[in-house]
């Protein structure tokens, strides 16, 4: 019997469970949950679209329920929510606010006895479980974190909001210097500035004041004004042509010492490199939901994170297979 | 109160195991087991020796014992016996006998109740822990595993067998070509040829025939036949004084597609640069015994890998602290 996964919310990562889950033999879609008129949502698949308000009654008929809302309004009410009636799981990225995320949704869960994991992803996610398991290894040694080269939809918003922007695209470019001083083992300290710098393509309203607007941007207080960044103003079709795709990625890296007197250095590096952020961070959704469906079958139940979730129960395999091929 | 921690065996491991212990807050170091006289062990810290057929008396004081013996002739008769006193912890890395060593430690820890963890370290260990996660993330991809640079201490034996040999020391190392190909996301199939060099350094007799030597190695089948081999001579003093490390390392890639034509590409890296392969490994082994112990306390036993441990368990830090300050 395959795991019946349902998904609410019909935007990026949504599409992207809904691909992700057909590359999964031992799921299947069984719902698509939806705030919108569900005859307004075409899905890619033959999959049953409910409005949201609907989901109370499917409860039985659905083992996880992904939810794909946006952190900043959809997230903090609809997990908990959901979590009275299904084992859920959610890519929350607010990091500030994942405590209170994580009481919330582990309340609802403990009194359902459901299970729920919480800010699944790359970056909380992936990128987290490499800086926890790096700090444990190494515990004599440093962190950082990269991102990019890759779109941020937050810097790209701010952009667009300046008076005679028409649309615009921001990277995150991380410096190749501070990579290579990190990666010798050298424990730099770095700025802001000195980690990353941002590449901004605009396209400006017909007379506008491009000088007026590249001020504006290098000198966004939070956004901008920490780092080096360049503006470059380009065509409404070059935008769509060059500039349409989501990609992102990033490195953690944890370097260290081992010895008595410290004299061994070691060096971790995860990398990623995303050709689509919300398709990865959709595929790391979708084998978790595999580990919050397992762990409900084991009568677990309460709020969980990527750090509580054993490896072997997001990989479709058994156990002896993956000691067999994988150890 | 402490993690107590004992080890058992005081080669390269063991002496590696002793320093990561003293770095650990929650750790600390109560026995050392050996075969040996244990008055003629020299231990780096102030940690009381004992003969290993004493370790049954002690196991009343010892939470984790840490196995440090090697997987040709020790690990295989050592684990299991040990796990009837007390949890358990090895780096046993014969691939293909895992299967058997984990049902021969899983026997005896179900029937004393003791956690045992098996085959901990980097490879099997941290890569292991990274093709699994790449696979179940993005199931339509290619897995890769490079190794080096570094030292192989099997194939410098090998070397050593050879008449007219005194000396050796082998470095394996990945293609440059390869590991492009690879993070371009071209899926390369790859030869064993293609994958890796080695490179060896010989100290030899007097007098020795050194072209013989060179052939010797060259066409040894399994260890040197398949790869493009360098050697070179030089003197004993040149083989100590540059090349008295054991480093090592490499990377885990996955690469895959994700979206419904596969049109987006995606590359997960894990690489590691180690000056020490055995005290990154002793690392990655106190970090695990700290989980051992936390299952143990949890009333869980039985055989486990690094596949079956929930990666807070192996940080120091309570799950609030991992979630605030990690996540």
């Amino acid at each position: 019997m395959k795991i019946r996964v349902a998904i609410a919310g019909y935007g990026n990562l949504g599409r992207g469970v809904e691909a992700a889950v057909t590359k999964a033999e031992d799921m299947e879609l069984v719902a698509l949950f939806t705030r919108r008129d569900p005859k307004s949502i075409v899905t890619r698949t033959d999959i049953p679209v409910y409005h949201m308000d609907e989901a109370e009654a499917h409860k039985d008929e659905i083992d996880v329920l992904v939810l794909c809302g946006g952190s900043a309004n959809d997230l903090p009410t609809q997990t908990p929510a959901m979590a009275k009636y299904f084992n859920v799981i959610d890519s929350f990225d607010t990091h500030a606010r994942i405590p209170e995320h994580f009481a919330n949704v582990d309340k609802v869960c403990r009194e359902n006895g459901t299970v729920g994991i919480i800010s699944v992803g790359w970056d909380p996610g992936m990128f987290s479980l490499n800086r926890l398991m790096g700090q444990a290894i190494l515990p004599d040694g440093h962190d950082y974190t990269f991102w990019g080269k890759g779109v941020s939809q937050g810097h790209s918003d701010a952009i667009r909001r300046i008076d005679g922007v028409v649309d615009a695209r921001q990277y995150t470019i991380p410096v190749e210097e501070a990579l290579t001083a990190v990666r010798n083992g050298e424990n730099p300290e770095l700025t802001t500035r000195q980690k990353h710098t941002r590449e901004c393509f605009v396209v400006a309203e017909e007379g506008a004041d491009k000088a007026a607007i590249t001020e504006a941007i290098v000198t966004m207080p939070n956004y901008f004004a920490d780092y080096d960044t360049t503006v470059h103003f380009i065509s409404k079709e070059e935008l769509d042509r060059d500039h349409a795709g989501i990609p992102h990625g990033g490195r953690v890296f944890r370097t260290g010492v081992t010895g008595f007197e410290g004299e061994n250095k070691h060096v971790i590096e995860y990398s990623l490199k995303l050709d689509s952020n919300p398709e990865f961070t959709s595929s790391v959704l979708t084998a978790y939901a595999r580990a919050a469906y397992r762990m409900a079958q084991k009568n677990d139940c309460g709020c969980k994170t990527v750090f509580d979730v054993a490896p072997a129960l997001i990989h479709p395999a058994s156990a002896e297979e993956l000691r067999k091929n994988l150890l």
